[in-house]
């Protein structure tokens, strides 16, 4: 059997199962959440969370500069902090080179990651270099604090909570598209489409403001896709979901990039992944005025998708014509399917 | 300019300087040693270190078994922690993998890793996996605790200490002889050299002896090489240093080897890299007694093998008919050389 036969999500479970310990009372949440929750001190819990960008199948060198690598590479992480409600606070980042990669590129990728550091309140404490014959990969380990009693999981959706999502859906994946497609379409369109895949912004302040409401129940950031993460989310809470596709936040400049190419930008918004968006669920009761909260502190909006369901009913899209179907993990797999993607 | 026109210590100084910013107080070091220390409590300061295993670069599967390289690629990052006296306690493994990797591989390797972190007291608590083309890396990040008044650094050695080594060196080194050359010696002599080479152990319990006698002034672990980590300590010390060629503690298995490839046993005790031992240094009113204290504390000998000296005579090795001669960092720079290393 190889890694291949398995997919990546197959091949992570396997893998878990093997690290499987004895329980350490220190570990609050080990693999299955955004970060591990380790309780070091009474106060303040510590997380931490991983994640590579590798040339080739993350990122084309042709569609990102040095510096957008290196923002880029921060802020995958800083999501993952975003969507536990914390604090990001210190980086170690690991790199795998070919000798013949230009120096200037590098720098560039540095100077790209020491300002994204900055802004983000990160210091980048250590690191490694290593020779990697073919192809560039950055590896980023980010440390945050989160507050005990404001800390959110994945798990924790309650059947009846309304679905909420920052921002909006399926423009990374419009960004990608005029990239590969080489379109040509108006500055103003594509404009922010390419920001959003090539220097996404976590939404920090977004997840900070949703955890400190203490309304919210669950949280998890889209990196692979709505489908495939609120598919983790929901497995996490033993829920099933029902999310409502008229409601999906989609920037007209999403639609106006899936008409030229004859594309479905609902699926971008399900399947595309890279959204780095916050994805969470609150009871009824509380969901407009959290939504208020969130948007008055950050300016961002918030959308709500789609409703907390049995575990029974599993994952369901209702269209905008009022039929449901399954809703499938659309996500991106690494191992199953070549090209780019999240 | 290329990588390979820079070289591994180049780059790393270059691009160490493109991420220095404003001090942040919960930074009590950054970049430049072992592990990053940061003060997220008052009484126990966290560690952190990460490194990659590449496949090619630091090891080749026909000489690893998968477990081999799950406990290699924790050890590694062990012998960091160990350097600064500190205690492991939080893992996260980042994996690039070809789709045609063998899953049984990647089960050993993740059972080979179980083992080494439940014999350290490591819970591994996040991770990553994501497609690699061509060839198979790990990158490991380890977080550990260590008490403020314990902690050691590579600063701190001061004129007049002596230099102490813990157990042998130039062992990985006549290991990965043995299998570079495909020798064949009695099982006796090769068995203990292949397991320094393959499956190294980290020297936490020395290292927590030697910081908590609160004798010795700076420590440092041997990855690269004795030449290379010496230049790095004495560096960060501001103090240069003699070594003496003939107290430095090689085995007779490793001699033997060497007679055996016509090879110089003396160049892979200073050069080899990978032997994961400590340096530290000193008093000389204490050494006697912490070199007791240490063999004591856990069976391993301590060898004295030179001595500080002012930053201005550099580093120089003084050869068993009396000679000095400069030491060179001969140690293993992947972008520069090509072949296995550490």
């Amino acid at each position: 059997m190889r890694v291949a036969d398995l997919g990546e999500f197959g091949l992570i479970a396997r893998l878990t199962r093997l690290l499987s310990v004895p329980a350490d009372p220190a570990v609050v949440a080990g693999i299955g959440d955004d970060c591990a929750v380790l309780r070091l001190a009474a106060d303040r819990w510590l997380l931490a969370t991983v994640d590579a960008q590798v040339e080739g199948v993350h990122f084309r060198l042709e569609w990102l500069s040095g510096e957008d690598l290196g923002q880029r590479v921060l802020q995958v992480n800083l999501s993952d902090i975003a969507a536990m409600g914390g604090q990001p606070r210190f980086a170690l980042v690991s790199l795998g080179v070919p000798a013949t990669t230009p120096v200037a590129f590098l720098d560039g990728l540095y100077r790209g990651l020491a300002q994204a550091a900055a802004e983000a309140g990160v210091a980048v404490v250590g690191g490694n270099v290593t020779r990697m014959p073919e192809r560039l990969w950055v590896d980023l380990t980010l440390l945050g604090t989160v507050a005990p009693d404001e800390v959110l999981f994945r798990r924790g959706a309650r059947v009846g909570d309304c679905i909420g999502v920052t921002g909006w859906l399926g423009s990374a994946a419009a960004g990608l598209a005029v990239l590969a497609n080489g379109l040509s379409l108006p500055a103003e369109i594509v404009a922010p489409l390419l920001a959003a895949y090539r220097t996404p912004r976590a939404r920090l302040a977004e997840g900070q403001a949703i955890a400190r409401s203490r309304w919210a129940t669950a949280m998890i950031d889209l990196s692979d896709g709505l489908s495939s993460d609120l598919g983790h989310l929901c497995a996490q809470s033993g829920v099933g979901a029902e999310v409502w596709a008229d409601h999906l936040p989609i920037r007209p400049e999403t639609r106006a990039v899936a008409a030229a190419l004859g594309c479905d930008p609902l699926a971008w918004a399900l399947d595309g992944g890279e959204d780095y968006e916050l994805l969470f669920t609150a009871p009824p009761a509380v969901a407009e005025a959290l939504a208020r909260a969130v948007t008055a502190a950050t300016g961002t909006p918030v959308t709500w998708i789609g409703v907390v369901r049995p575990a029974t009913e599993g994952l369901a899209l209702v269209e905008p014509d009022g039929r449901r179907r399954p809703l499938w993990a659309g996500g991106y797999d690494h191992f199953r399917t070549s090209g780019q993607g999240g």
